[in-house]
């Protein structure tokens, strides 16, 4: 587990800092200030050419000046001084850095080239970095603070990575706003030796954190980044901004990321069992409630609200992500109904209305429905106490003629039984309130690790996310298993191929593609490929009418609108019609006579590939709408069989596979195996560059291929 | 103008408060200290049948010792009080009134009789007034203020009509911590007498309001809602919370509302010209920025930041929601760069990565970006002054051993240039920042009416409304004709039907239903009904192979699953085949021949009613998986050819009506055509529920529907 480098950096009884001077308009030196006042316990080293001290503390001339070697360099210098200043690190024998210096290989091709110089400088040495282009470094529990702002608390329970410095670094006073505390935060830069993913595993190990925050521009290990995630039992949120062309256009400005679409990280998400998200902010809060409150065991919400609207807006905003607002039983009701005005309404939403005692609302109700049983959360809007008063303060202190603070003090409210009931009965809670920090029972919330979010329907997300994890990530994720054997056919078919074929890209003819996917078991349409009227004759009566016929060559993409495909031949004279025909229009090619599949259902499935990413396996909607819809989903190859159900399930219209306008649910088992298989068949051949496999039509409730398209690629091949 | 009573209840020079006492602990004490404290500048005459006093105000022992009519009565008394109380002021003169008290039909049986007896004594007195069950009301102009906080910010520029009290009169400080402030602010509550269409109406006649943010659980008057809304010119923002089934079911204990669904008010709303939002955050901050800048008048945006991520995050948000985030030109880009760090990026998002001084970013850069005419608006994340340093400060003060109050007056920014340039260049700007009020930029922005987020993505959503107002809203929005003529045919057709029928529902028979879709020059499959063989095969004859064969009868349902359904019928044998088949099968029913249309691509349309609404028209994708996408949408009847046209092209296959797969592109006006006549049918036939085309068959490029349903309700009909 020490293996990881972050277990040293982010716990260092040494830093020396270069780059910190006495002028507070450089990065250096907020920094450095920063670590000397956050109660960092271990000794703090700055090294800089001319001061003698920097605020008050001694400062090295150079880093060969320095007594003995810091367990961790933080280098905040002019890019072209960092290779040589590295080197004396390393030289000195510091094994671990934080490069916060920019102008890498974000900035172009000779920024590269300096990234290099230092990749390969730490290498040398046996040096571990974080950077270049990073902010720097948090942890709340030593604590350590190399960031551009003070911590104001500890002990937090949120660990962070991120693509951005600035969600490391600059946001410290907006979270502390909102509660959130960071247990750990990374800021990861260009990446150039240490990555997220490095990341990912050691806020995995961390005991301190409880919750995983991740901000992506791009992954540079996928696979890897999945085999983490798989091992990791802690809630992990991410947010990834690079799956559009203005986000990756951006990013690669940023951190010199190269992003992939949505679509596949959707589906690489889904795999690792990671919640996405769309924003920082819900990155931040969602991750904190993820952090700080149990899961919630089911899908029922309970809602006690002081105000109609919010308590409306909660309730539909759950339902539309799925989770239930039961009305209640007529026993708890009844239990309700003594502490709420004749006219509020116990149904649930429990709307008290407007009402100024806040005693039900933060201690009886909360009790009554969390011990019920008939709710496995709750959200709770409207209370406040210093809040409201002391926006009303001008208008108060003239009316009663009294001091405020005595008018505010004498308003706080005991919440202690409230803050301990997510513990005392398992459930999580969760609070809207339109009052910040200057209420008391807001600040009393983030003290207690209460997630607290400043409008209604913020809350239903995160309850949502308490609920989708405790049902996600507690599930089984069996890790796919990793020998399946390459069929002999599909082995000599892909080798007598490349033998024979030049450099550069072909398609397969339908009728070698199908072949191949029989070799691993996966079921097609019945066929023959024939070259003479006579065979395909033979042919049809061995398979049985109906068949199709159609042209069979690797040269012949678009079958269908050349007029070269014929469906439905009932009889041999439709067959010889269509024969003659086909070799009228293209009188050198094969012909493949096929079992006619008839299905309403039509399905596809295929292998796609990005740059740096494995194997992509997809599955969607086909027919006649396919590209309209875009109805598909991704997962990264191999897969495990769990992985394949949950395409199923995913894509929108999932409820064609069940029993559908009267006909049979689909074979599911069948389904998904073509998918796991298919996974397997990219894995086999990496010099199969695109499959496609459309349509797969469902006949009664099997599943049968009935038209395939394989690409290959090959480089110097066999001739 | 003026008969909107709205008029003279936002401005009154008089007002009556019954139910303010010296006792804090009352909701009307708290709406009377604020409304004494606001500035209004009228009379305020509590009422109160025993304290002499009110907070030093002489208080009248009860209505009728009022010494005059006030212009407008409020009452936040018990329930039973309200309706003698009501009397009181009817018969003194008073026209106006605000009831804040609840427990009427909210609460059910009783609470709906008392609300039926307050509407019944309004009447009697020609009394207008708004609640029960509401908060108040709130106009910064005069000021007036009605409500439970008091008003730190006057002259605002939303205006908003709520069916929450809350939204109204509890969000004060969390709107002044966000910038936002009302122009004019209603609280409808149940909306016995002004409903919230009477609210949209005086909003938009209100010359301070620039934007209409509605929070809305129902629309009691959809029809005249529309109406209203196509009539305004300004933006209008609604949030919608009834469309589920909990929103619905909390809604209705909360103002008694009638929910309607989602996708019906989706329809209205797009109508309607209005701008839906998800959350309550969204209807104020989305609204105030439509409030205050111009609108965006192209999708181009640049994005300007000193951090990497949060530009990253904003480029991503803007290219998701169909905004455009230009690459520079060349020009451009060396004109900024004299301005920005050499490894900055001048590309777009312009990155000028951490940096201390922000007159780059406060003056140089804006300018030029939005002299280039190379974007439509500008986004810009990471100003701040004093909000960082005030964080930073006992570090600072530490290190300076200077008083914090210097060194925070010493950071505050000039920003008077870039306040002014959304109204110098035409274009709007719109602020990321991490800092609220404690940062003196933030301040500033509020102030200045640039609209301001709290974090990076929200930005884009505010962006994307300045753009779609713009494209939207300034667009034509014709009124459709009311004189569409009923056909004879369709009158006679309907006119015998319901003379012979019982009353109840029944089916039409679908050559009937034809009929009538003809009538109206709806386009349908050539057909023929016929009740022997030989005038079936006389009828093929006519038509023309290949045709369908389908038993006819308003009995039979679901033909297809039944077998009574022959298609591709190509010739005579195969016609008194099947033929045969069906009067075996159903030896009574008639029998029609329909021309066999081909073609790949099958929609639908239809008209659905719902409780309260005009008919909707509907129109989605066909064929197999049209339940399981559900990618339809709805429009209220009567139809222009404008919202016909919108829906062609609102449905997520709207391309499959385009260039599609190398089919001819769809007849639009002809399609639109259908849909405009089929809101005429259910407008012109209300005994008319239900009516199904399905499927609408694209024959090369002609739409032809091919089946179609009616359901025709009676009652007392002619037998």
């Amino acid at each position: 587990m020490d293996t990881n480098p972050l277990h040293q950096i982010m716990r260092p009884s040494s830093v020396a800092i270069v780059g910190a001077s006495n002028h507070l308009d450089k990065m250096g030196t907020i920094e450095y200030l920063n670590l000397v006042n956050s109660g960092f316990p271990g000794e703090v080293m700055p090294v800089h050419p001319t001061e003698k001290e920097v605020f008050g503390k001694k400062a090295y001339p150079s880093i060969n000046d320095l007594d003995h070697a810091p367990d961790l360099a933080v280098l905040v210098v002019p890019t072209s001084l960092v290779p040589e200043m590295l080197e004396d690190f390393g030289r000195l024998g510091t094994r671990y850095a934080v490069i916060v210096t920019a102008g890498f290989k974000e900035t172009g091709d000779s920024g590269r080239e300096l990234e290099q110089e230092i990749v390969d400088i730490a290498s040398r040495y046996g040096m571990r970095f974080i950077g270049p282009n990073c902010m720097g470094i948090i942890n709340t529990e030593l604590p350590l603070n190399i960031s551009v702002m003070p911590l104001k608390r500890l002990n937090g329970k949120l660990g962070l990575a991120s693509q951005s410095g600035t969600y490391v670094a600059q946001t410290l006073s907006y979270l502390y706003d909102r509660g959130v505390v960071f247990s750990k935060a990374i800021s990861v830069g260009n990446e150039a030796n240490i990555d997220v993913v490095d990341c990912l595993e050691y806020l995995g190990q961390d005991e301190s954190t409880k919750a995983i925050a991740l901000y992506l521009e791009c992954i540079r290990r996928p696979d890897r980044f999945l085999e983490v995630a798989k091992g990791i039992d802690k809630p992990i949120v991410a947010q990834y901004v690079g799956g559009t062309q203005s986000g990756a256009r951006s990013g690669s400005s940023h951190t010199g990321a190269m992003a992939g679409p949505d679509y596949v990280y959707d589906g690489l998400f889904e795999q690792a069992g990671v919640v996405r998200v769309d924003t920082i902010e819900e990155l931040y809060t969602i991750g904190w409630a993820l952090a700080c409150q149990p899961a919630s065991k089911g899908r029922r919400v309970g809602i006690l609200t002081n105000s109609g609207g919010p308590g409306t807006a909660i309730a539909n905003a759950c339902d539309k992500l799925g989770l239930e607002v039961p009305e209640l039983s007529e026993t708890t009701q009844s239990r309700i109904k003594e502490y709420i005005p004749p006219h509020a309404s116990a149904r649930n939403p429990i709307d008290l209305t407007f009402h100024i005692d806040m005693t039900p609302m933060t201690r009886y109700i909360p009790d009554i429905l969390l011990s019920s049983g008939e709710v496995d959360g709750l959200i709770i809007h409207g209370i406040m106490d210093t809040g409201f008063f002391s926006y009303m303060m001008p208008v108060i202190e003239k009316a009663l003629d009294a001091k405020g603070e005595d008018i505010l003090k004498a308003m706080e409210l005991k919440l202690d039984r409230l803050v301990e009931m997510p513990w005392k009965y398992d459930k999580p809670i969760v609070i809207s309130t339109f009052f910040g920090r200057e209420d008391h029972s807001t600040r009393t919330f983030h003290e207690s690790c209460i997630p607290t979010f400043d409008s209604p329907e913020k809350t239903a997300k995160a309850m949502y996310a308490l609920y989708k994890y405790a049902n996600r990530r507690f599930g089984s994720r069996p890790v796919p298993k990793e020998d399946y054997p390459v069929p002999e056919e599909a082995k000599d078919i892909m080798k007598g191929l490349i033998q024979t074929m030049d450099s550069g890209k072909i398609a397969l003819d339908e009728y070698t593609a199908k072949r191949i996917l029989r070799s691993y078991g996966i079921p097609t349409t019945k066929e023959m490929l024939v070259n003479s009227m006579d065979s395909a004759l033979g042919a049809a009566r061995s398979i049985g009418y109906p068949v199709v016929l159609k042209a069979c060559s690797p040269e012949i993409q678009h079958k269908t609108e050349k007029g070269v495909v014929h469906i439905n031949i009932m009889d041999e004279s439709g067959l010889k019609e269509a024969f003659a025909d086909i070799r009228k229009k293209v009188p050198d090619s094969s012909v493949l006579v096929s079992e006619m599949v008839k299905g309403e259902r039509e399905l596809m499935a295929g292998v796609t590939y990005f740059p740096g990413f494995p194997p992509c396996v997809m599955f969607g909607l086909g027919g006649i709408f396919t590209e309209a819809l875009k109805d598909n989903v991704f997962r990264v190859a191999p897969l495990s069989e769990d992985d394949a159900r949950s395409m199923l399930i995913s894509i929108s219209a999932s409820n064609v596979l069940g029993s559908y306008r009267g006909m049979d649910p689909v074979d599911s088992d069948a389904l998904a195996s073509i998918l796991v298989k298919l996974g397997y068949v990219s894995l086999h051949f990496p010099e199969i560059k695109e499959i496609d496999l459309n349509p797969i039509i469902i006949s009664g409730e099997r599943p049968v291929v009935a038209d395939a398209l394989f690409v290959v690629e090959a480089w110097n091949g066999g001739k």
